[in-house]
């Protein structure tokens, strides 16, 4: 939804941002592009179980905290054990 | 570095993860897989500026202090304003 996806992402990937919550059992991953010289914006881009990808509004608390979720559940599997 | 990809990601996709901090800017965008029936642990690939593709350790203070960093500037940026 709302991606305009170019080979080599020489500019903003998002036409516009989902800002609806996502149950994070429906996210697959999620990828964070820093702002640069190709995009004046912050890209949060979920890739959805079913293949979609959805851009995500980066302000919004809830895909923060699905973002923190994520870090924090490295830390509880103490992924070093690995 | 370190990274093994299948098609459909049916399975771990790092092997290792780099654990020794890369510089911000040398990073083009950074995916976060949480954990799942496909893999046990907690998953984070960089994609560098250069191409290259380097698994991170979620557990790492500066992976965390990086992406923290991404979601500020959007913070920053009124993203909103868009």
């Amino acid at each position: 939804m709302s991606l305009a996806r170019m080979g080599n992402e020489l500019r903003c990937q998002c036409i516009g941002t989902h800002s609806k919550f996502i149950p994070p059992r429906n996210i697959r991953d999620v990828k964070l592009t820093p702002s640069g010289p190709h995009c004046q914006n912050v890209e949060i881009i979920a890739t959805l179980k079913d293949g979609r990808e959805v851009c995500l509004e980066p302000t919004a608390p809830w895909v923060k905290i699905i973002i923190k979720a994520i870090l924090d559940k490295a830390e509880a599997n103490g992924e070093a054990k690995r």
